[in-house]
């Protein structure tokens, strides 16, 4: 398998993780945590991930407060491909500065959006899909991967497919993107067959994505690429930026004009976004007999209990009695919880900033 | 209020504890934790308990490896009034020694042994207990006090009342003591009325007590009044002595050959065996809407949780969602469990031994 020519990697590199305190903090978000017990971070996986499609061509983009982490955990990647944002100002402006900086620097670039939080099993149908979504992506659609459902997820967005495009890439146009639904409507939408997780993995010719930016955010597309011409106004432009999703602005209407591509994509996909996505990335088998172990299985004790226990503190943990239980030992904080309260963490993160102890967040 | 002559307390400072673990260890058992949140141990509370009935006459009979651990708990009490057990051998061996010891002493003595981990409120009721089981005990009687069952508590063993003693005592014969009942027949006792709780407190003159022990085991009562003779002995007979609760190796016979009074008392009495007992104790009001504190309540953030919390490591420990749950956080262990499993605690420490962390319990 050879790279893909002129196919870029951006890896937007932020948002705190706050459902997973307190192992994801502010100071050590999500993505710089191995999750999977691999002894690989999300981070490193996703660019493990990467690497077959595109060698060195990778874009990082990261808070100002990670960039040093990023790249130590990075060692393959430059160190002027790691861009630093003076402060976070969503996923438009973080993954429309790496198209403004690839338009100027390659003029042929296809980039894929990809974040540094996700597990992705599979890789082999991961590659399959981006190579689709990079043909297809070449014709100046903006192309999202939209994922299988493997259940009537209430956690995520949804992608309506609208008609099949020509072509053997098996890509479909996008009809609409739709917010998190009920589960009840989920269910319908699965019945249905035409409506894929959007999971938030776009690629796109920088150019188009910028264009596309520019009929509904003329101003916000006109300012990236100032930076990417002159990087020394990025402190002087930067703060002025609209702070949103690139899904409101810009796959939202683009999708509603026509514009967006849907390659239809069966690898196994998680945000992890909670302890409960966690429990059940990490769950060997059908049915637990005992609470799966993040770190050291050796220091857990349990009697009689099932759920998620990460022992990150060195401690003993003992867990008698429990079900679904979820426990985080963490050197100077600790979270009991259960799978179906893991939604409910933030809550904790939110009293612990309002109770002036945000330094443990 | 004055002290009731030749009056002494005995109390036994021993037992692991081990359904409180982590808290309590076999180097820092249950007695000489604060587990009322009072700023005083139990064994300090018991001590200051029996302080008005008894002034200086105090005697404690602790194992070596404990010793020093008490007398800087109570500084009260002369440092040779704390007798070091060379290694455990149950209560008879305890409180027997005690008895040699003070028979030799005080001619006229009364002792009362009073288990230095157990939690009594109302002092007065208390005192007022002791006062009339002193006077029955004048008469050469083994008195015990005979708490009135508030549950139909199948964690206690009882004590089934007899004809009332003549006098104003209060005082009846003890029928029998009877082991640990099921719930349903526990239900049965109390609707008779006639049976209490036996709390382990003995009131007795020293030479009855021995006595009573030579009839049953005449080679354990020869040794002991030997070693309260000749305490350069104590390391050649101690090991040799059975090992056997007070409760078996005179009580039962002694009632059974109608040698027994009971003095019912009626002050609130708790053994805090568990950490649901321990929750039950702590607890402020009948439903509590956040899980009970012990410790430093501004480090503990609930979520929708009942139960108990001991944060005894300084972290912040956050719990969501969970009913009547227990989590103990201590700076070597962390145990997760609920009230209604509590019992079930001492596996935790029987599987901490058998792995080789013994170092832990």
């Amino acid at each position: 398998m050879s790279s893909i020519d002129h196919f870029w990697a951006v890896i937007p590199a932020g948002g705190a993780g706050t459902r997973l305190w307190p192992l994801s903090r502010s100071a050590a978000p999500k993505f710089l945590h191995d999750l999977s017990g691999s002894g690989r971070t999300l981070l490193q996986d996703t660019r493990d991930r990467l690497a077959p499609l595109v060698e060195d061509r990778v874009m990082v983009v990261t808070g100002e407060p990670h960039r040093e982490a990023v790249l130590a955990q990075l060692p393959e990647v430059a160190p002027d491909a790691v861009v630093a944002e003076p402060a976070p100002r969503d996923s438009m402006a973080a993954i429309g500065l790496a198209a403004a900086l690839l338009e100027r620097r390659d003029p042929d670039a296809v980039m894929g959006s990809f974040a540094a939080d996700h597990v992705v099993a599979d890789p082999e149908a991961f590659h399959d899909a981006v190579r689709r979504a990079v043909a297809v992506a070449r014709e100046d659609w903006l192309v999202t991967l939209g994922i299988e459902p493997t259940s009537p997820s209430s956690a995520f967005g949804y992608i309506h497919l609208g008609e099949a495009l020509p072509g053997s890439s098996g890509a479909a146009a996008a009809r609409k993107f739709v917010e998190k639904p009920s589960v009840a409507t989920a269910e319908g939408y699965l019945a249905t067959g035409a409506y894929r997780w959007n999971a938030g993995m776009f690629v796109v010719r920088p150019t188009v994505l910028l264009d596309l930016l520019g009929e509904w955010h003329p101003q916000f597309a006109t300012d990236l690429r100032a930076i990417a011409a002159e990087p020394e106004r990025l402190a002087e432009l930067w703060p002025a930026l609209p702070k949103i999703a690139l899904d409101h602005a810009v796959a939202e209407p683009a999708a509603d004009a026509g514009r967006v591509a849907v390659v239809p994509s069966s690898f196994p996909w998680e945000d992890v976004g909670d302890f409960d996505a966690l429990a059940a990335l990490l769950e060997r088998g059908p049915e637990a007999a005992a609470p799966t172990v993040l770190g050291e299985a050796g220091i857990v004790l349990p009697v009689e209990s099932t759920g998620l226990v990460v022992p990150a503190s060195g401690r003993v943990v003992a867990v008698v009695g429990l079900d679904g239980v979820v426990v985080v030992d963490t050197p100077d904080a600790l979270l009991v919880t259960t799978r179906a309260r893991a939604q409910e963490v933030k809550q904790v993160v939110a009293a612990l900033k309002e109770s002036g102890r945000g330094d443990l967040t």
